[in-house]
C-alpha cells in the first residue's frame, strides 16, 4: 500500500523525451509517488518506467497504454491524497486525456501544446463544474517566466527594447514561440517602443530583424552548438539592461513540473501559465 | 518671475561632474526650473551653470557659493511649488547642506555618499519633525535597481548564484559597493547559496573569487576599456538565468534624479534608496 | 628648432572630433612632434590645438586653414625625419589634401572615407610615382582588425556563422559597414556558410536577419545606451566560438593611428587597410 | 575484407564516455573503418561497440579487452593503409598502450591525460626510432585552440587581459586546466600584463581572482546549468576585445579527433598539442 502522505502521480506520455524526465523527477521527489506510467507506443509496453527513464533501479511501474483504468485505480485510493496526471502526449490525444482525468477527479498538469481555444474553454468549464484544479502550462521553465516578469517590470521604465533568441539550426520556425510571447507581454504595457530618432535604412533587407507588436524587434539566430537561449535588451541613454536565459537540458523544466503538481491540488479550476502559480 | 507650475530646483555641487549633468537634465525637464547652482570651487564662481554644463545656450543662472541665501530665496517664493535641493558635493559638506535645506523647508535629494549612520539617523529625525521629504540615494541608476529587484525575486527559486562586476582599472576597491549591496539583498532571503557538491580546490589562490554573505561569490574584473558593468548569474540543473547592467555614461543616472525630484515632494520624512520610490 | 629624432606630424581636420583626439595622441607620443593643425572651420582659427583638444597645457600650435604652406614648411625641415599628414576631414576635401601632401613628399595617413575607386586608383599611381607611402585606413581599430583576422582563421574550421552588430539608435544604416566588411572577408574563403538542415519559416518577416555574401547572416540591433559593438558567432555540433569587440570611445582608434604614422614612413606606395600593417 | 582506401582505426577505451563518442564519429567518417574496440571493463565484453555508442545499427565490432592481438591483426592488414589507435583510457594504462601501438607500427592518437614528463620523453624517443607518428592531445577542441591562438595574437597589441572560465559545480579544481594553459600561452609573450595604475584594495579577499604567470588574472565560476566555457577579455582605452568558447557536448571534440587520425599518419615522430596540426 502506497504511503498516504505522498501525492500519487500518473505520467501520460511516459516513454517520450519529456515523459521520461518527468518519471525521473517524480521518482526522486520526496513528497510524490509514481503510480502509473501511460504510453501508447507499442514498443515500450510492459517495460519498467524507471529503467526506461535511465534510473539505475527499476521503479516497479510498468508502461501501459490503459489510461482510464489507471485513473480509476488512483481515484479509488481514498486513503491517499487526490492524484495528479502529468500529460506530455500529442495534440490529438491531450483533450481526451484531460477530460478523462477531470472526470475521475484527478488534477491534470498539461505540458502538451496544440489545444484549440475552443478546447481550452471547454476544459475550463468542465474543470469548473467539477471543482477540479487543472494547469495548462506551455512553458515549464521557471527561469524563463522570471525573465519575462522582470522584462515586463523593466518595460515601465525603458522605452527601447530588442529581443535576440538563439537556437540550434534544427529549429525551423523563427522567431521562437517564447520570444513572440515575451514581446506580447511587453506590448500589453500599452505603449509603443523603439521610436526612431533617425530615418533607418536597411542596406541588406532583414538586417533590423522582425517587428512584433508595438515596435518590439525580434532577431533569431540559428547555429549548430546553440541549444535554447533568449536575451531581452533594454536601452536608455547611458545604460543597457539585459536579461538572458539559457536552457541546456530538459532537466531545466522539472522544478516547474514539480511545482505545478504541488499547486494544482490547491486549485478548483483551470489555470493557464506557470506565471500564475509563481 | 518663474513659472509657478514648475518645481524650483537648486543644484548643490553644480560644477562637479554629476552636478553638471543634473543642471543639464533639470534645464531640459519640462516640469522643473533651475533656480540656483551652488559650488564652492573658486574657479567657477559667476560662470553660467548651463554653459559650464555644456548647453549651447546660457541658463542665466550663475554659479555661486552661497547656499543659505539661495535656500532662503527659493523658500520665499510662495507662489511656486516647494523647492528641491539636489546635492552632489563632498562627505564633509553634505550633512550641513541637508540640515540647512530642511530648515528652510526645501526637500533634499542626496547623491553624495559618506554620511555616517549617526548622521543619517539625525537627519531622519530632523526631517521627521519638519515633515519634510528627504531622499538619500546611493545609486540613481533605475536599471541597476531593476536588476537588483529581479535578482531578489529569482533568488527565491534558484539556490546557486555568482556575481561578476567589471570596471575600468582606475577603480581601486573590489568588489564594487553596488555588487556588495546586491549580494546583501540576496542574502536577506535567509538561505545559504552555493552549497558545494564536491570538495573544491583552488590551484591558484583567489580563483573562486570572494565570498560575501550567505555563500554568494563576487568576482571583480578591472580593465581599461570597461566602464561599469554588473552581472548576476543564477544556475540550476539545465538552465542559467543572467541579469546584466551596463553603464556607459552619467546620463544613465538622470532619469533616477528627475524621478527623485518629483517624488521627494510627496514625502514627509527621510527615505533611503531609489528602490523605495520605484 | 624641433627635435630631429621626432616624426613631424600635421593633423588635417584638427578641430573635428577625431582630429582633436589625434592631436592629443600625437602630443603625448614620445616619438612624434605636432607641427601643424589644419582646420577650415572659421570659428576655430587661431585657437591653440592642444587646448581645443582638452589638454591642460597649450601646445603652441594654432589652428590654421592653410594646408599647403604648412606642408611646404614641414617638407623644408630637412634636418628632421620626413613628415606625416593625418587626415580626418570631409569626402569633398580629402582627395586634394592627399595629392598635395604627396606632392610635398609628406606621407598621408587617411581616416576620411568617401574616396571613389577612381580617386583611390589615381592616388595610388601618384604615390607610386613619388615613391611616397600613403595609408588609407577606413577603420583604425586594432581590436576590430584582430577580430576580423581571427574570424577569417576560424571560418576555415566552422561552416556556420552569424554576425550581430549593435549600435546606438542614432545610426541610420544597417548593417554597419564594418559588419558587412567582416562578412565579405569570411565570404572570400570561397565556401558557402549556414547550409540549412531544415526548411526555415519566418513567422515574422526579417526574424532571421539579413543575408550577406555566401549565406552569412547579419543582425543589427539599435538602442540608446549602446555605443559600437560587433559579435561574430561560429557554431558547430557541441560548441560555439564567439568573437566580440566593443568600442566605447574614440581613444580606441589612437593606437591604430600612431601605428599608421610610424609605418607609413617605411612605405613607398599606397596601402589600404590597417590589417596590412599589423 | 575491409576497404583498402579507408584508415583502419582501433579505439582503446571504447566503452568510456569519450570512447563511445569516438566509435560513433569513426563509424560515420567516410574515410575510416573501425577495426577494433578495446575496453577492459568486464561488463561490456562482447557487446557491439556501435550499439553501445548509441548507433541504431550494430557495427559488428565487439568490445574486447585484447589490445595486442588487435594491434597485430591491423598491422598485418598490409593491403590497407597503416592503422591508428585512439586512446581514451586511464593514466595507468596509457603508457603501455602507446608503446605497444608504436611497436606494431600503429600510430597512436592519445586523449588520455596523466602521462609524466619522463613517460612523454620516453615515448617520443621510441616513436622517433620507429619513425612512427604519435599525437598527444590534451584538448581536442578545435574551437578552443583557435581561441588560444587568437588570444596569443591579440596579446601583442593589448597589455591588459583577464580570463573568466565557467563550469558546472561538479568540477572540483579551479582554475580549469585549459584556462591555466591559455594564461601560460599569453605569458610566453614575455611581457607583464595588467600593470596597476591605482593601488588596488580587496574589501573581500579573492575578489580580484587568481594571478597566473605575468600578472594574468583568472576567475572561476561554478554553477549548475553551466557546462564548460572560457572567456578571454582584452582591454585598452576605449575598447574591449572578447574571445569566448562554449562547449555543450562531447561531440565538440570529434572534428579534432578525426583531424588527428588523418594527420598522425603523415608524422614520423611524437607531436604534442592540437595546435601543431591546425
Amino acid at each position: 500500500m502506497a504511503n498516504q502522505n505522498l501525492i500519487p502521480v500518473i505520467v501520460s506520455g511516459a516513454a517520450g523525451k519529456m515523459g521520461r524526465e518527468v518519471v525521473k523527477a517524480v521518482a526522486q521527489a520526496p513528497d510524490m509517488s509514481l503510480m502509473g506510467a501511460i504510453d501508447t507506443s507499442p514498443e515500450h509496453q510492459g517495460k519498467d518506467a524507471g529503467e526506461l527513464a535511465g534510473l539505475s533501479e527499476p521503479l516497479e511501474v510498468p508502461i501501459t497504454n490503459q489510461l482510464e483504468p489507471m485513473l480509476g485505480y488512483v481515484a479509488g485510493e481514498r486513503h491517499m491524497q487526490p492524484g495528479v496526471m502529468v500529460d506530455f502526449t500529442h495534440p490529438d490525444a491531450v483533450y481526451d486525456n484531460v477530460r478523462s482525468a477531470i472526470a475521475y477527479g484527478i488534477c491534470p498538469v498539461v505540458g502538451t501544446t496544440g489545444l484549440s481555444p475552443e478546447q481550452i474553454e471547454d476544459l475550463a468549464s468542465f474543470a469548473d463544474k467539477a471543482s477540479t484544479g487543472c494547469l495548462l502550462i506551455p512553458n515549464f521553465s521557471i527561469g524563463m517566466v522570471l525573465l519575462q516578469q522582470a522584462a515586463v517590470t523593466a518595460s515601465q521604465y525603458f522605452d527601447h527594447v530588442e529581443i535576440i533568441e538563439l537556437h540550434h539550426n534544427q529549429k525551423a520556425d523563427a522567431p521562437s514561440g517564447t520570444a513572440i510571447q515575451t514581446a506580447q507581454m511587453l506590448a500589453e504595457m500599452g505603449k509603443t517602443f523603439n521610436s526612431a530618432i533617425v530615418k533607418e535604412t536597411e542596406k541588406l533587407p532583414g538586417a533590423r530583424g522582425s517587428v512584433a507588436d508595438e515596435g518590439i524587434r525580434i532577431h533569431s539566430i540559428r547555429l549548430p552548438g546553440l541549444i535554447a537561449h533568449q536575451e531581452v535588451i533594454f536601452g536608455a541613454p547611458g545604460q543597457i539592461y539585459t536579461l538572458r536565459h539559457d536552457t541546456s537540458d530538459r532537466s531545466a523544466y522539472m522544478p516547474g513540473v514539480l511545482l505545478a503538481i504541488r499547486k494544482v491540488l490547491q486549485l478548483k479550476s483551470l489555470v493557464y501559465g506557470l506565471e500564475k502559480i509563481l
